[in-house]
């Protein structure tokens, strides 16, 4: 199953590609950014992303589209032309007939480190190690679209969305969960730190 | 010359076409609403509006669309929906090379009645005036729809916006502009891009 993983953005909107196999199998196929000027009119930076994203669409045939989920309470500067640079992610999948999942930055935390806070290195860490990346994908944006494909690769059957998931943990499955992000993330580091 | 105007909504989205002639003159050619179900996806959503708008687009050949701006600090639970609704019909624009401006409500209210604070009651019978309409346009959003589009018409010369300036840019200006442009453009791939 191939997944592209969108994170929008209207300057710089990262586009990831993994493929799921058997068992959860991850293998990293690509990883880009779609950039617009922004020095043009917000109708032709619109037409950028989408002809961006449509042609990585038409490239690696995904079987998914997961798009970072955009709320309101989000940098008022940005966030409406991120949510149209969303928009363009699903347009372009729609039109494909390419099931959309959006899921929220904390579900991919989540599913990639066990943690919905984990901080931003240790998301990108571990995104590198789960793809057999031998550096961090640059810039933020590329790890960040990665990290959505992961997310939706390894989502459980069923899943749940958003916080849900975290909330209907038992306090001892969470501590033993956070116990074992701990022990993990810090073997993590170590086998990061010397492959690099 | 003609207008397309939208009011900009996921689930209802308004479109009002008008001709400007000599002097001003408007006269009334079409709206309409395009709409998608609310109980279908965002993806699925957003595809019909942008296929309602493009057949319009397509039906009117507009020489300008012009849609209603969309400010961050609406509505919290539907100003995503609406930026991303505006951001189908600037895509469909620009797909078709057609020049967009953006119009605030208050510039549109202060073209049609002299009063940017003007109620909504006494904008709509405006609209019908102007249109020579016998009736005011149903459902509000088709008459804000006409009132975006004959904002345009009427706005002040010089006021230039968005893609149109580019459009009134000299030949060379042109020129200069695309060569600054990927002069700009070049230095990001090579700075930052990493297509693997």
């Amino acid at each position: 199953m191939i997944i592209l993983g969108v994170d929008p953005g209207l300057t710089r909107c990262g586009v990831g590609v993994v493929e799921a196999g058997a068992s959860r199998r991850l293998s990293f196929i690509h990883v880009d950014v779609v950039r617009s000027d922004p020095h043009i009119s917000q109708d032709l930076r619109l037409l950028a992303v989408y002809n961006g994203l449509a042609a990585k669409m038409e490239r690696f045939c995904p079987d998914t589209v997961s798009i970072e989920r955009v709320f309101a309470q989000e940098n008022r500067n940005t966030v409406l032309g991120t949510a149209q640079a969303a928009g363009m992610a699903m347009l372009a999948a729609a039109q494909r007939g390419i099931p959309v999942a959006l899921h929220t930055p904390t579900e991919a935390k989540m599913s990639i480190t066990g943690n919905g806070r984990a901080p931003k290195i240790q998301v990108e860490r571990m995104v590198a190690q789960l793809l057999g990346l031998s550096q961090i994908p640059q810039p933020a944006d590329a790890a960040d679209a990665l990290a959505q494909a992961i997310c939706h690769a390894l989502r459980p059957a069923g899943a749940l969305q958003g916080g849900e998931r975290e909330q209907h943990l038992t306090l001892a499955q969470r501590q033993w969960a956070d116990a074992a992000h701990h022990a993990k993330a810090s073997r993590h580091t170590r086998g990061v730190d010397r492959g690099m």
